[in-house]
């Protein structure tokens, strides 16, 4: 049964001017925004938003890292509670919609429901999260694996940002002082339901307005080492050298190609390489590059990761040298709730939204939950698949679609 | 007629012991030289060179840019001059032979001439050309292309060296002031004579002795622009993808590839690249890399040229990327004199010299004489190609041995 609650309560304006609202709070002089964890931009920003649940008679608080709760007390004491939200952290210089307009669409989505329909069966919390993105100290998931258990403040210890400042600093300063530390864990979440830009293309690719995750994919990254010869570039014949440079050249063509064929949803990236002495008159005697792998299934990764790293052996091998693979980063896939999407893609349909169902390239908050209670991630569009930048855009009909299935899935789920 | 003077006047250490001698102007900690043009090392070394060469009863003196001359009067005073040496200045933390060999080799080979049979018919001079490589000021070949006429003072207007010295005011320090410049040009040059280290590894891999050069390489260099997309590497799917990095992995397997098929004597490196943003979880958009390409036939050079810059264009356009190429340097190949070449392979075979015809794949001052006159280059062997490094090594035996073949030679053209 679809609700009729948007189109009632729907204020063209509201979702535009409370984006540039957040976004106020770390504008840069480029327009975008920077707003790191436990900045003075962020505490305002969580202090705002604060303020604007207390306006919506939402009970809200701080837990001792600083994610910010807005609660909706449920009328059946007995039921677990139902959260919505995301990130109130970005990276450096970024856009005005990753994290924020999930926080913003879950607040507008749970007061219309709560101006329509009044208090909730089961608790609705929405949840501004600290932190997700990793960009002032090396710790990404701060917020939600708080949450989840995975982190406590022993995991922060001898952590620093750019400035030298130590987390447990900058946390206290912040008003989250890590002496009065009480476990954020919480044993009382039924569903987590987290609304996002794409960051990418593929909506806009096919004109699609939701995209309905399945799956968070897992990622992988390596720092790769060719070591060759370096030699004079004219006094060196061509079967002379061992250029890690057309090494490297070979297996980045080859990990390619492999990628296309192997499978539609794989991505491999080289995204960074460096040469050594990177002269133009010296043939390369090393090369380093970074290589990015995901995939939403695990043994396709597995698979993939066999057949090129067999291949750069072979390479260096054939070439007289030497090859060192490096992994420093290994985050499993996760997969979304299936019953939770079936309901969304229900209401998707009843509703007339033209969605698709989709992987995340990308990390989010809702993996981290996917690993504790069913969850649910929606994408909108992102202009261009632009992101983590000033130039992260969404127009205002799309963010209004996104906020009107999410209040039918909230709606679904806690009324 | 092969002379004997070599046996009669060889002194085993000789050669070893001057190497040495002119090393310690300029000797680094890493024991490599630095001796920059007019730098007081390179004053030192000069000056030194000077009283050695006064010492043998040459006549000494410098032209107005700071080449010295070491000269033996012809007895027939209508005949040309003989010219013989190499260059003083070397790169940053070179080697102790790059350039130094050559000056030691014609001074002794001169001297032992001069001991074994007095003043040469046609007038001999050793030359220690004041500047080569280009390590101070961004300029090369200053010493003999003054000699050949291609440069004079206007070059030279407004180039400083890294520290921002002015060419014309280090000029001045170094005792030659510009003030009183009276053109180097020399129209009584009959031949040109250089030995060099080859800073290669053929002869060393062919176990041969001397390498008689017929020509001289062409060299041209690029830059090369390939501009993408900069896209996140997860959100991203393959076939989105206008990634300069595996764009530009196409085109360095395609020019190795092509060069190797092309000619046995074709060299092209890629030494440097340039990855824009470079960061592990972002597709580069941009890349920009160094292409250095080098053969004896400019028809080669040409060929090549075309077909790679085609192959580039087709998968720039492929791919809907941009390129941009530009070149940044074009130097002719030289042929070293024939006549020359076949007097020193008949010398070299009379004295059981394993010697190698060979191309240079290095520029060297021969190639600024060898167009204004009859020119000839040889080559000792360079342990494991090593160059422009203090690990710069010619055994002394190999010393020996090109010592003794550039008398020979020598011996042919002025007595």
């Amino acid at each position: 049964m679809a609700i009729q609650v948007n189109k009632q309560f729907l204020d063209k304006g509201q979702v535009g001017a409370m984006i540039e609202w957040l976004a106020s709070f770390g504008q840069t002089e480029k327009g975008g925004v920077t707003r790191l964890l436990y900045s003075p931009a962020w505490q305002k920003a969580q202090q705002a938003l604060k303020e604007k649940m207390d306006q919506m008679k939402f009970q809200t608080y701080y837990d001792s890292v600083g994610n910010l709760f807005g609660r909706l007390p449920g009328t059946e004491p007995d039921e677990k509670t139902i959260l919505t939200g995301s990130h109130i952290d970005t990276v450096i210089e970024g856009g005005k919609y990753d994290g924020a307009y999930g926080i913003i669409a879950s607040f507008i989505a749970v007061s219309r429901l709560f101006e329509a329909y009044g208090y909730p069966k089961k608790t609705i919390e929405v949840v501004s999260l600290c932190e997700e993105e990793g960009s002032r100290f090396p710790l990404t998931f701060w917020g939600s694996r708080n949450m989840s258990g995975a982190y406590s403040l022993d995991r922060i210890k001898d952590i620093n940002d750019a400035d030298g400042i130590d987390f447990l600093h900058a946390m206290k300063s912040a008003g989250f002082d890590p002496g009065q530390y009480i476990t954020p864990v919480r044993d009382d979440i039924d569903r987590f339901v987290e609304i996002h830009i794409e960051q990418g293309m593929v909506l806009e690719k096919n004109q699609n307005q939701v995209g309905i995750v399945s799956h968070i994919v897992g990622q992988r990254r390596y720092t790769i080492q060719v070591l060759g010869e370096s030699n004079h570039a004219g006094t060196t014949p061509m079967h002379y050298r061992k250029d890690a440079v057309t090494a490297v050249s070979h297996m980045i063509s080859y990990l390619t190609e492999k990628t296309k064929e192997m499978d539609k949803g794989l991505v491999a990236t080289v995204g960074s390489l460096k040469v050594k002495p990177n002269v133009a008159n010296v043939v390369a005697g090393e090369v380093e590059f970074s290589l990015d792998i995901r995939h939403h299934e695990e043994s396709v990764i597995d698979q993939y990761c066999g057949e090129i790293f067999a291949e750069f052996a072979r390479a260096a091998t054939r070439q007289g040298m030497e090859l060192f693979i490096s992994q420093w980063m290994d985050v499993k896939p996760v997969k979304m709730d299936e019953q939770m999407g079936a309901w969304t893609r229900e209401l998707a349909e009843k509703k007339n939204i033209r969605y698709q169902d989709m992987i995340s390239g990308a990390g989010h908050d809702a993996q981290v939950f996917g690993d504790v209670c069913p969850t649910c991630l929606l994408f909108v569009p992102s202009q261009k698949g632009i992101s983590h930048s000033p130039s992260e855009y969404t127009c205002p009909e799309d963010l209004e679609v996104g906020i009107d299935l999410l209040t039918e899935v909230l709606y679904k789920l806690a009324y």
